[in-house]
């Protein structure tokens, strides 16, 4: 469906006027919304809107990445909408003129109706015309990026704190997850960030220093964004490799453990099977004391191997 | 075999006319394309169209890189077809002069079919000049590197989906490949998004507005073409790294069952053997109770390791 | 709290003066300082100074990242103290107009104190303006971060001296820690470089020579930082990388003395389990020599083995 | 000795002509090859060209990187030739005056001949003067490149393809190898790259249009010579986390296999040790049944076992 | 102490001559060398030569990174000097008037006598002023760090021959020492080459072209210096890398060895446990020919598996 808002000359807000009077009001300004638009709405942008078609076939398309294509009537932008529950980014398509925003998504985006509603709120300050409007519009869909990035960053600093060799395993896939879903979001921040840095220097959109002020303050957003997907990647990174660390430090120790048990155990029990064979000409087994001297000399191989494991240092591994 | 295609001053387009008609004809534009060209259609570059022998001799070489040179009366351009089957670059030569367009490529490419056949359906689109005829090509070309790398994309995904430690060996090799492939369309995807950036901003051949918006299309897709071979990179190298961690994980595990199982029963055979030795002297052995003694002794040790095993937190791999 | 601090054009130096003299007192500067302010000082802000809406949503979120910000009659900027016990970033707001500097600080910052006695000691150096005044706070705030990098820097390079078998392990969690934490460090010094470097060449806030090699002599400590935050980061991935190979090393080493002992008996143990069988018909038990016959070919085994093993070098693990 | 060629001003190519006709002879050109110089033969540098001390300086030495430096009256340029056998770079000092070309070479440089044929062959292509003779050379120099880069990707290629578990001890070796080759190779590359950069861009060589074609054909080659050693690089790191997780694999079946045969015939011989005991009281030994019973129950415990092993999807090593 | 040296206007050079002079006489150039200057000599700096505060404290502070700073009449440099033995760096301060270098530096630094020496052999060379004598002491600095990256380079080729199973781990802690004596030695070549990019390109110190080649030189060794301790840093992650395969690989033997072992005489050592249990009804034991059949049976189950083992390709490991 179409949500549309003007200002008219005279300083009248209108909402969810039919397409038409567009051309009979005289508005200072009007934001036509394509709201998971059907398909015959979709044929206004080339019938009604008469868009150039490279532009129109950005919108029908999916999967832009963010951008600015400059045409002669108006600007075209691409902005990614994250969505909070499986981080993929919906595109929201926006054509800038010097009196008219649309904008057009195949998703519905909370986010349209949250601008809507701020602009009834303050008429007032977006009298001068639409770029406070697309202003509005983008600085409510990259304040959604935050939330998402604050709990990747509150989820990695826990696991970061809490790593010990015994949950060790448990962290690991879900830091490759995490690792997978920050790629993703690098992909829609990065642009964004880099089409902000456009829209801040753009000679032919012409931003004031009033609008410079308001968009700068949209860029340093994504500024601390991009550096937050940065940093959070580097982390899972440590975290992993903090992981392999604790991974072959724990084989050691279980190598340790079975190989001063087999080293000690494995001779004695030789020598008890040497004393277990049958044959029938056994001097020692014959010898009154036998039994006892074997024994003993078992004792001092154990007393003897034990103390050779001190010495390397590896009994240290059965304290804690 | 050689192609060509004429647009005349009269608005006519004419396809396949011999090649001596371009100087006979008033042709706004044409364009020759030499398809898999023999020897002797080789020769024609040189003695036909008098071209600098230094642009000559990169067409008849295989392996250049994607590029742009400007001559006296033509620029000379090196662009990459991707074949779908093996990730091969093909090499597409075009020499733009202000009235012709000359390709010459030593496979048959079906671009070069589909954009022959775009032009002859909308050849009023196509009347300002030869550039917008390269533009066809280069983006027909181009648009060939997308579904090679969703394919990709897919099946990274699937697998990073799908990854378990009794899989983990099957994916490897996969991946492996998987990077060795992006490695070469890297090659390739680089360099033509440098070059669609230098044709973009190049005074030479001077594009006007409406070629812009045409050429930063094709810039604009090979912008996220690259990006998608950087995050599929990093990609494959999470999954190896996850597979990796996953077969230290798994390791560890193996090493703990092998430690349990040596530690409790080699030092119970060890007792085992010492009552099997055939002393004639060995006291325990005429006790009424000694067999049940040790039996118990036996006993206690089993408990002893197990209950130190499960201090440590081992036993819980038996659960698993 | 507020802190006022004021020079007048007289050339005295007035502090703690009521925020109303601002306006009757004739200053060449004045600073106000908001330490921790409560509610009602936050609201001056908007009231008493009519800051911009943007600058003054800036100061009361927290976590914003260093910058600046131009507004038409003043500029705004984020500095980030860092906190000496655990390094947390503490964000500290300076508004600079032509005649006064305003900072906000939801934290008791020591640096404000010792700015404030700095000038008032030498109030003549600081006759210029404002300016200066902030640079005396800045340079506060970054001489702090030195303590904390070479804290790290000296703990580092102890540890990487220090690596050896034995420690391995316990200095392990310590390195993954440093790493995190010059992770957080790095997200405060490098945009302040960034913000130092604006400042320096800002057209806007035109310093004078003077000006200039005050604030660069910031901008080179920060400098010098960020190359300390990067060196100690790679130097910790080298202690990480040494520990693995330590670790692969000693593993290595405990398998060898495993092998050696197992391959060593378990055959030998083999052959005494044999004549330990009860058959009736074993011909080799009744022989004379049998026993002596079996015990020299163990000896010989055991000899063979040994000489194998120190053929392959394995037995100089004993040595050391 | 001394190699001299000439193109004089009435257009005829002198060749080995002796060095004082420089003085007396009308030469368009000459080009002086100095190839591997006697002592006395390096003094002319200073005493018959008076060159500056800083440019003989750095023909004398050894081990200079590619280089460019302008002087008064000459250019002094360092390149690099790579031999095929070492991959040791050769330098290659070269004077271009406005009239004259000396190069200086402490070894003999194939390169150096084949320019000069190539030159007699075609002496009207370089009438022009010293530049496309200076072209000339460097474009031999850089031609021997690629045969050494090609047969580094092709042999990579060829072990990728063949990398398998019972091989991948033989090529571990062979990539180290090739990894400090390619090293070695970038030291001369980029530098050679950068250097024909500045070149091209260089206002005071001054190349007119005819010469930039063939100096930016050199640079063409150039990068993407450092395009393939960084690929090439990449490959080798790519193939050896392949190798070390084939390795980590099979060091999971080998332990798998251990631990399985282990698990199994560890508690069997316990339980066979139990009743190889010498007590005079143990029941079970008189038991009619005793044996088989306990037969009975190590089938039970070896079929247990294999069971378990088999649900946790370990027997799978055993078929391929 | 103090060193002077000045050139007078007379063309004359003095060495040694006490520090008030430098009023009386007419020097074109003076320079005076502050050697491990007491703290007297230290107040110097302010008192006769008034220099700014901000530069004395950059010289009374040690570590201090290389940089330039200019003030109103001299500009003020840091360089370091790298001490042969320990490759810490030794600041080495110098300021730069008009007509004098003074520099700064707490350790006797030999390079300022090899300097002062070569001024003296050729002071005509130095005639038109400090700046040159600036560049004779930058020059002898930076010639010394030659030798120490040599003596590293050649090192690691060593190691990197001689890489062999046998040797790895002596090698091992060299390679992680080289890393950070690398780590050290480009926190000052970094540094100190963009210092110098930027004495080249500086338009205050407007150095003439005669000088720009002499600067030019250093800032080439720095450039390739920069490049050596990269290339040796990419060398010992090479090396490192290689070590860990070698010992992955030796692992995997080792952990063969052990397997093959283990799983041949384990089995055939609870058979041979079997028939010596003692219950006294095994019919096996009363067969004429159970022995050998037993026997032959362990035969068996030896030959097979040493051809399952044989099939699996891991026999080899006994040969080499
Ligand atoms: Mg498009
Ligand atoms: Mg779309
Ligand atoms: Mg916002
Ligand atoms: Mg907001
Ligand atoms: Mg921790
Ligand atoms: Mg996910
Ligand atoms: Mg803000
Ligand atoms: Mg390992
Ligand atoms: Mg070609
Ligand atoms: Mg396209
Ligand atoms: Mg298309
Ligand atoms: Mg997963
Ligand atoms: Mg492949
Ligand atoms: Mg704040
Ligand atoms: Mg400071
Ligand atoms: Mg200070
Ligand atoms: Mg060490
Ligand atoms: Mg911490
Ligand atoms: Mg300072
Ligand atoms: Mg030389
Ligand atoms: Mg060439
Ligand atoms: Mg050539
Ligand atoms: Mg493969
Ligand atoms: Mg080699
Ligand atoms: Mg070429
Ligand atoms: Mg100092
Ligand atoms: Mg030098
Ligand atoms: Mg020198
Ligand atoms: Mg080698
Ligand atoms: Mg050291
Ligand atoms: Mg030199």
């Amino acid at each position: 469906m179409l949500h549309t808002l003007g200002y008219t000359t005279t300083g009248e807000l209108l909402a969810d006027f039919p397409l038409e009077e567009i051309h009979t009001q005289d508005f200072k300004w009007f934001w036509v919304d394509f709201d998971q638009p059907t398909e015959e709405e979709k044929l206004l942008l080339t019938l009604f809107f008469r868009f150039h078609p490279l532009a129109v076939e950005d919108c029908l398309n999916r999967l832009q990445r963010p951008k600015l294509d400059y045409y002669d009537d108006f600007s075209f932008f691409v902005f990614h909408s994250i969505c909070n529950d499986d981080m993929e980014a919906e595109e929201l398509d926006l054509f800038l003129g010097t009196n008219f925003v649309v904008t057009f998504h195949l998703q519905h985006l909370r986010e349209m109706q949250d601008a809507r509603e701020r602009i009834m709120r303050n008429p007032e300050k977006f009298e001068y015309g639409p770029k406070l409007v697309a202003y509005q519009i983008v600085d409510q869909v990259v304040d959604e990026y935050f939330p998402i990035l604050y709990k990747i960053e509150d989820q990695l600093n826990e696991i970061e704190e809490s790593l010990s060799p015994s949950t060790v395993h448990l962290s690991m896939d879900y830091v490759f997850d995490v690792r997978s879903d920050l790629l993703r979001l690098r992909r829609t921040i990065y642009p964004m960030r880099d089409l902000l840095y456009r829209i801040l220097n753009s000679e032919r959109l012409g931003l004031n220093t009033h609008e410079q002020i308001y968009f700068g303050d949209i860029y340093d957003h994504l500024l601390r964004l991009s550096e937050m997907v940065d940093s959070s990647r580097e982390l899972t990174a440590d975290i992993r490799d903090s992981q392999l660390s604790i991974n072959s430090n724990q084989m050691n120790r279980i190598m340790m453990i079975l190989t001063i048990i087999s080293s000690i155990f494995i001779p004695l029990t030789f020598i008890a099977g040497v004393y277990g064979m049958n044959f029938s000409n056994m001097p020692e087994l014959q010898w009154k004391y036998g039994y006892f001297i074997v024994m003993g000399l078992m004792l001092l191989i154990f007393v003897g191997m034990l103390l050779w494991f001190r010495h390397k240092g590896w009994l240290r591994i059965f304290k804690s």
